[in-house]
């Protein structure tokens, strides 16, 4: 922490034409952000939005309320501008990367991406081998680092292998590389994989230390039954698991229960703070990927804005054992990183605050206040 | 109420290719906006935002943190692009109308807006009495509609005539009137005008049924002396107009107490409802201006889109006792309809939803959920 800044970047705040502390979490936001980018005038700069697929073995049992093949089916709608996360993209000019890292199906074959509506070329899209098109003006881009067609099921075994999820680490990396090579410095992380709600609740449990059954919940629809068959299911691995590494690492639990997708954004995480830039987190799925980003490495948390809080009791209580006060509370579900970039305008109007705001000199007003 | 577009927008709604109710917030707002649009694709159409000025005769009782000329210093500061107001309006692309219907001082003299900076001009500025200038590539437009300099000091008389309340009425109607000619369907209405606390708590007390003392906070920055004084200032006045008009109306209320820009304020809000506008509310008084126009006008409310809650508990009551839940929370109190502005790319969002997500046929999704 550079105390000095935090002081600069405090008495700016405190100067500009407005009575002190009246933009709220803008102001909050407006130090955060500062502390980052070190600096008293912040920017963002080419948001990009990195959405994830994949699948879970553990989808086999019955703990998701939809069938994996809603994975790929909605992969794919994204890629033809048809998701909530397009629409949103679109609205606040994020560049959308599709990454298929471990979805059960093979995307070249009749559905290739490749098929749809191209209307624009890029080069660079050969040198990271991704396809990128422009769908109803908006850029996107499909992106294949799949690393098998989705984890085992960590009911009976490992989710992955050792190999698997220093890939997985390695593909959020350069994701986060690539981003940050164009000139981004903020990105929002969404996934998309049915049955990634049970290693999202397993790691609640194992890295908060919260009774699993307040770790559990209906995921995208599920009845009472389906909760409590959930809560069997996920009690039973997560026993395993503990017979057989009573010792384990936080970096054990990540990879015995997580998913490609999940892994992956962890790294894209750990990265970003390296290069200090900002990440938006939003949602059950991503807040447990944030806090076992933050268990591997907890400088990681200083660039993470987190931007909803669902109506989930599971979600508030991780948000709260990180001490993360989301700014939204819309009573969104969607997932895809959809709540992230929803809020995307409040953590813009905190940087406009400090790069447009008049301070009290320049505006002429009698500060009594 | 039209029960039959009710529900065929249900029905678009829970089709668009999301699990059901899962964009929470947005899809109560999309509803709103369909029903108050009349239409299943609603849309938002050049946005504009009033920020009306004006004094008032209650700040000579000292209930204010800062003195009245910090009205016209503010005034003139948003015509130079300097306020928060303007960060916002450039941010979410608001035309920007600054209009005097009451501050005490007279800006054609040496302060006046014509001379500050003209890098384009307007022919329709002239129609309407208005002054228009590209400001930091914001449009802005400052309008002459000054009533008086200021109400009359509502301790001792009532702060306007008949005539001037009829006035006010008017001019916020003649402003509505004058966006939707340029084909804005949804309205922003901030404030400036120091002392504008003490009319909101004591329509809130009378409107609302709720105890003074709960009625009265903090405005810009009292402390508790200060809040003590203008609960002795503001208890007097109301006891001393129940006297004059025991059998009192709402306008009664409205005319006795209420500052120019807010009056005008309520005159916007009830021309909007007639025009099926969009009427973005936030903030303590704005929403006491709401409350005020719905008890004048029920129908008016389902124009109304709450947008932020402030940390003072007398807003949260108010909001209560009308039903609204507004959308943000972020602990913004700097007035200028910068609450409202803050939650317009979530409006924007509800509205894209229903214009650009997919259903679940053209999605090709299995729909399980």
């Amino acid at each position: 922490m550079n105390y000095e800044l935090k002081s600069l970047v405090q008495q700016k705040i405190d100067n500009l034409n407005k009575p002190k502390g009246s933009l709220g979490r803008l102001e909050e936001l407006a130090m955060q952000i500062c502390l980052v980018q070190q600096t008293l005038t912040p920017e963002l700069r080419h948001p990009c939005h990195l959405l994830l697929g994949a699948d879970h073995g553990i989808e086999r049992e019955g703990v998701s309320v939809s069938p994996r093949e809603v994975t790929w089916q909605q992969m794919l709608n994204f890629t033809r501008g048809g998701g909530g996360v397009n629409m949103f993209c679109r609205q606040h000019g994020f560049h959308l990367r599709i990454v298929d890292v471990g979805v059960d199906y093979d995307f070249s074959i009749d559905h290739s991406p490749l098929t749809i509506d191209h209307s624009a070329t890029r080069e660079e899209a050969d040198a990271n081998n991704g396809q990128w098109s422009m769908v109803n003006g908006q850029s996107i881009e499909f992106i294949d680092r799949k690393i098998a067609r989705g984890t085992r099921n960590f009911r009976y075994e490992a989710a992955m292998s050792e190999a698997e999820y220093q890939q997985a680490l390695a593909i959020g990396a350069q994701l986060c590389d690539d981003c940050a090579a164009e000139g981004c410095n903020v990105l929002c992380i969404g996934e998309m994989g049915i049955g990634n709600t049970s290693p999202s609740s397993i790691w609640m449990h194992l890295f908060e230390q919260i009774p699993l059954d307040q770790c559990i919940g209906a995921g995208a629809g599920l009845d009472a039954p389906g909760i409590r068959h959930k809560r069997e299911v996920l009690g039973e691995a997560v026993g395993r698991f503990l017979d057989t590494m009573p010792q384990y690492s936080v970096a054990d639990a990540v990879r015995y229960f997580g998913g490609f997708e999940m892994v992956t954004a962890i790294g894209a995480m750990l990265r970003a703070a390296e290069r200090h830039m900002l990440v938006l987190v939003d949602g059950f799925i991503m807040t447990a990927c944030a806090v076992a980003a933050i268990r591997l490495q907890p400088d990681v948390q200083a660039c993470m804005i987190f931007t909803h809080q669902g109506d989930e009791s599971g979600h508030r209580l991780m948000l709260e054992g990180i001490g993360a006060r989301p700014l939204l509370s819309l009573g969104l579900r969607l997932g895809e990183g959809t709540g992230a970039l929803c809020a995307y305008p409040i953590v813009d109007s905190a940087v406009r605050m400090m790069r447009e705001m008049n301070n009290f000199e320049r505006a002429h007003i009698t500060k009594y206040f």
